[in-house]
């Protein structure tokens, strides 16, 4: 691409080009502004040029050579002055006719290799990100090794902005950022909410059918508990303190110190363990305000959180319990691919973690055994456990075939020496449990954002906030529609009538912007039915399913629902 | 009480005695230190002198004359020096052989209404207040006009004390106050939890039924909305504030002005109204830690708000709909005796209050029809009403007596002018609604200690965190047991069994002292009992409910928890 740059504006400064996530951009500074509209010229010309492409050449030069390739561009003899500062060399790449401060790293045969690429956008970015510098223009593009993965991507990508969450979350009335209340922090209408207590519902009873016991705790509590949980010192996203009666008290960014003090309420006996404490908590996290993007990022989140105390030998069982739960609930929602990942301990440091060494090659077996008879694609990664204990994450592939890391299941054995929690074992002894964190789906606003654009906003019958839209041709079915939406209501389908005096068709329309799943319509045939009490059936993907008896229907959508579709 | 003090120990230096709510007090200064041991003494000695006391005699003395009365009693000089500052004399008033410095207000004849009183306890007590002064000793009593009415106080005293929140709080695990997290946090453990949730839940679902659409809002907001909202200036509790992006945020102490977001998300129409918004919401107020109890006053405190944007002549209609609701609540928790008080404006002060006097006589009429309509007993408190509007409480009578402040239900004329919240009326003219501030019981944290301590920790059936024991008489029934438990768990009957290796007089009396409901016990005869399924019954008052099929028992609970029984 700067190439292509170079041959059609040459008085442009080149400075920096890596490679990203699925792409690369580069950054230049033009003697006149160009604009998304100049693309595809650039984009001609990139493919002109690496036809002759063959492969790249390796230069070494001098700091006083290299900056003489660009004179009169400071951001390079900026970059080449800091390369060299200890009198070293700098490499230089050469294609084609093309050649660029470079440290190398590229593909065998550009010619043959880089067909597949697209130019994305044009935004402005500062010189080395930094606000008091100059603002330059960056180009995106992305590439791909076959033609099949870009056009999958680019699918993806104008997929992804047809179901971006921050644009349905507001046409569905799902949510709304409030500039009075401040950034990070949404109001979940009451499409939102209800969405959200269908899925803590669920959760809650998934939890207590295996054995959880939920705790209520406050969302502030004493700075000095999270000094003793240690995550104050490794955790920057913390609010600010404030002070109460002389002492400092803080928004929580964790419940565990706060599950934590139900175990220490009482001596514990091994007759309790597994004990599980759960609770569905708003936390506080201070992300940076560029981050913040519809539910996918926010300050307040809500998890959640378990944690159970085990005694060492019920590692396995427990990791079973709680992993067959997160698949079940992840299927629930219509994710059918998903794999585990593993972070365990680098046995040739073994220095770095805590606890006995038995201990962590037993459970880390454990998690590779749960994850491998649970999961049909497993994944090691040697040295990634934080020092405290292996964990397990589960990484959900979304109907637009993206992947987000969703559930966690954590080990550790550091919290409970933290905070002196033991339990007395089998000999009388005090000895130390060890805790299970488990995050099901983690923070549900964002697994709520997910979902907005994993469903693209068509809810299934289920998790759908209204159920069914009751249209009426005209107001004189409005009693018979009414009596029909009571039937419907009574038996818990949520149910809305519409009694605007617009046409049947605007209706329609708008209960299918609205992703409604079903629509009822009531005419002069549905209404003279009698004790049969006909309605017809319209899915939100213009399905006519008929006409047929309110009672069917009413059943079909109840066995539906039971059965999570 | 002061007189009888100064006959026993004459060199005691006496200061002041107020009459309080119940009762009185007197701080003296002793000569040596007396104990409660010594309050028989003191009680004997007052119901001597009482016999010779006729009735109080006024005498006025200059500042130098009433000093000379207190020889080395700098209390009695300070407050003579006081209250002669201009010159003024001071009153004395004389009984029998004792006078004491005094402003008045006393029985017209002591020797036959000072009768029915008693002395309760002994504190230290600064001297004005001030910890900087000499700790006195303080003398708490009580009396009242009748012997009826003083045993009833002490009674509900003596009761109060056994059903304090904080003593049933601990004892039956229903929630902790740790100093890790914080006074005025308490954490609610899992029975208090679940006590929590099912008061919410049947909130949420009356509140549904009535057509509340519940949203869901973050625990923290920029401050300048509460300034908007104009809590800052009046509202001392808030939290101190914290930066955030270089802003100032707050925990919320309200969240009226998180829904009235929604409100404004979207022009409204007359259409729309009433538009009923709700929230069981936790909200932060920096209650001073010496009045912090238990439950009943707490920092953290969830309250069941509710914000009805209305139409002026919608008032009658929409204070009839949730003051019936407030009835059938109060009447669910046993609550048989409640009274509504309103607050109305001052009709000679109009400038007071804003909007017009027009809609102001409209809504108090509508306030006092309504209460009227629905409540045996209606106070209006003239002049009481807040400058935005008029209100009513419902006030409740606890089974011991104690009233409590539990509903409010306020007109609000004010915050729509705020907050620029208007609608399209039907003349296409946009107006301001007025809103309908509805807490049914408040907060749902003091409701639960004025429960615990209404109900003595003994929940009703539908309330209790454990409804039914399973006690089997010993380990060899425990395979029926767990049968029985699970027939009973998976119909949502909260069902524990109890296989402690302990003597079944034990397990029963364990059970009992948890105020489970309900005790099955298990033995010979009834694991031998084949397909009918016999178990054996008794409640935690000790009533024997003998053998019984275990599903006839199971329908027996279904019916009453049905009928929140």
């Amino acid at each position: 691409m700067a190439a292509a740059v170079m041959e059609i504006w040459p008085d442009t400064k080149r400075t920096i080009g890596p490679a990203i996530e699925n792409g690369f951009y580069f950054d230049f500074e033009f003697a006149s502004p160009i604009s998304e509209s100049d693309l595809p010229r650039i984009d001609q010309k990139m493919r002109e040029l690496v036809k002759s492409w063959k492969g790249f050449e390796k230069h070494e030069l001098s700091a006083g050579d290299a900056k003489k390739e660009y004179p009169n561009n400071p951001y390079k003899h900026e970059l080449i002055e800091e390369f060299t500062k200890n009198g070293e060399k700098v490499s230089f790449y050469k294609s084609g006719s093309y050649w660029d401060l470079c440290k190398g790293g590229h593909v065998e045969n550009p010619r043959e290799q880089l067909k597949h690429f697209k130019l994305l956008s044009v935004a402005g970015a500062y010189w080395r990100g930094d606000e008091k510098n100059k603002m330059l223009t960056r180009i995106y593009g992305t590439a791909f090794a076959t033609k099949e993965e870009l056009e999958k991507y680019l699918w993806q990508m104008e997929e992804a902005k047809k179901r971006d969450n921050r644009k349905l979350g507001k046409d569905l009335e799902l949510y709304l950022i409030s500039q009075q209340i401040g950034s990070g922090l949404p109001i979940l209408m009451p499409k939102g909410a209800l969405i959200k207590k269908i899925i803590e519902d669920d959760l809650y009873s998934e939890k207590r059918k295996i054995g959880y016991q939920f705790v209520w705790s406050s969302h502030i509590a004493k700075s000095q508990i999270y000094h003793t949980s240690g995550h104050w010192g490794k955790y920057d996203a913390m609010f600010a303190p404030m002070k109460l009666d002389d002492e400092d008290y803080v928004l929580k960014p964790m419940n565990c110190p706060h599950h934590f003090q139900y175990y220490l309420n009482s001596p514990r006996s091994y007759k309790e363990l597994p004990f599980r404490i759960a609770e569905t908590a708003t936390v506080y996290r201070n992300e940076k305000s560029g981050e913040l993007g519809g539910l996918l990022r926010v300050r307040s989140l809500t998890i959640d959180d378990g944690h159970t105390f085990i005694r060492l030998d019920q590692t396995n069982e427990e990791l079973e319990l709680v992993l067959v739960i997160i698949k079940k609930i992840l299927e629930r929602y219509g994710f059918r691919e998903y794999r585990a990942r593993i972070s365990t301990s680098d046995p040739d440091n073994q220095q770095k973690y805590l606890g006995d060494r038995d201990a962590w090659v037993r459970a880390e077996e454990a998690l590779k055994k749960q994850a491998e008879k649970l999961f049909d694609s497993v994944s090691v990664g040697v040295g990634e456990a934080a020092f405290y204990g292996p964990k397990i994450d589960v990484m959900v592939k979304d109907a637009v075939g993206r992947e987000w890391q969703l559930s966690t299941v954590q080990l550790d054995y550091n919290q409970p020496k933290n905070f002196e929690m033991k339990y007395t074992d089998e000999n009388g002894e005090e000895v130390y449990p060890a805790i299970v964190h488990v995050a099901m789906i983690g923070s549900i606003e964002r697994f709520m954002g997910i979902l907005i654009e994993h469903y693209a906003g068509a809810f299934p019958l289920w998790l759908a906030p209204v159920q069914v839209k009751i249209v009426p041709v005209s107001e004189k079915f409005g009693d018979y529609a009414k009596k029909v939406k009571d039937m419907f209501n009574a038996a818990s389908i949520r149910t809305e009538l519409d009694m605007d005096a617009k046409s049947l068709g605007y209706k329609i329309r708008q209960a299918t912007l609205q992703k409604v799943p079903y629509m009822i319509i009531i005419g002069e045939k549905e209404s003279a039915s009698g004790s049969d009490m006909l309605i017809s059936v319209r899915s939100r993907d213009g399905k006519d399913l008929g006409t047929l008896s309110a009672s069917e229907f009413l059943k079909k959508l109840q066995n539906d629902i039971e059965h999570y579709l």
